[in-house]
């Protein structure tokens, strides 16, 4: 058993051997709907927060996923590197931060967070209700919003992995590695590919 | 209403726009762990069966989705395409098709995917039980099967989506249609993004 955190160090090599295409930032996402069936989308890894194995992802308040994790706060993300062939497997709870999170270190981060945000990933917060009806293009509004304090349908979501599964395809055969996180850190063993 | 299975042609046109990329058929499948929990992980896109709606994929019978599925038949795609920016989510029930299998038809459609693998993709049915502690790479067969008839470990694996979400990023503001699958055929709404 070695207490190590190494798949942290892998993903931030992929990511830099990955850095010529800007989706190796995107990963799936799997989360539990209300009736047990499996829901799965695209979202932007925007950082670990302060060096910590948390993953952090930004949503809007009326997505489903929120509406998953009241239920189901598990998720899966699968990341695959494209350009390296690697791909990881990442078990553990969400939390969500929004405004009425009563942290004032996850609310320093929510804000410095919507602080580095574009102007148009900004400008979305405040568009019609995501997944209803479509509604008329004037409810998606393209004004610029404060850059300084989060709209309210902005939150943070973190993943806290507690299973890593690492799968590098381009070895001989390939490697696999599964990280677990018990009482005293991290285990890391081989397993087949 | 429209009756009409409009997704399957958008997921044409953007393997077609999106060719240029080997990796524009790896996908991300979420599924059901038996606790609860979900599980994702990429597979390989191997096109639709015989002309209809189902999506198929290849697996090893020793990999822990089978299991899954045997609790909970329920899965969902993410299929990000890079080059165009569109995400397909396909939610639906997961079928096995395996050596047992008495269905005439799929056990011809077993055959026939396994003759068009490439020698690489096929000598992996014959290693070591994948997911267990690293066995020696001498249990990692190198030495080519038989082309014709199947390993015992290769299965199909078959998705009959009854929902599919397609979001186009590249849009102004972006474009976002929900499809259902109804007794009578497909319905098609447009949905906020």
């Amino acid at each position: 058993m070695s207490n190590c955190n190494s798949w942290r160090s892998l993903i931030m090599r992929a990511l830099n051997h990955n850095r010529a295409l800007a989706y190796s930032r995107y990963l799936q996402l799997a989360t539990i709907r209300p009736d047990g069936r499996p829901a799965n989308r695209t979202v932007v890894f925007r950082g670990f927060v302060n060096q910590t194995d948390q993953l952090k992802f930004i949503t809007d308040v009326r997505s489903q996923k929120i509406e998953h994790l009241i239920y189901n706060s598990w998720g899966e993300a699968c990341w695959y590197f494209p350009q390296t062939r690697e791909q990881f497997r990442l078990l553990g709870k969400l939390v969500v931060v929004d405004r009425n999170c009563e942290d004032l270190a996850f609310n320093q981060i929510r804000q410095s967070t919507w602080q580095e945000l574009s102007d148009n990933a900004r400008i979305q917060f405040n568009w019609a209700e995501p997944g209803k009806m479509r509604t008329e293009a004037s409810v998606f509004a393209t004004e610029l919003c404060d850059q300084s304090t989060p709209l309210d349908n902005f939150s943070l979501l973190l993943l806290q992995p507690i299973e890593v599964d690492v799968l590098e395809l381009r070895g001989e055969p390939q490697n696999r590695y599964r990280y677990v996180y018990l009482d005293n850190g991290w285990l890391r063993e081989e397993i087949n590919p």
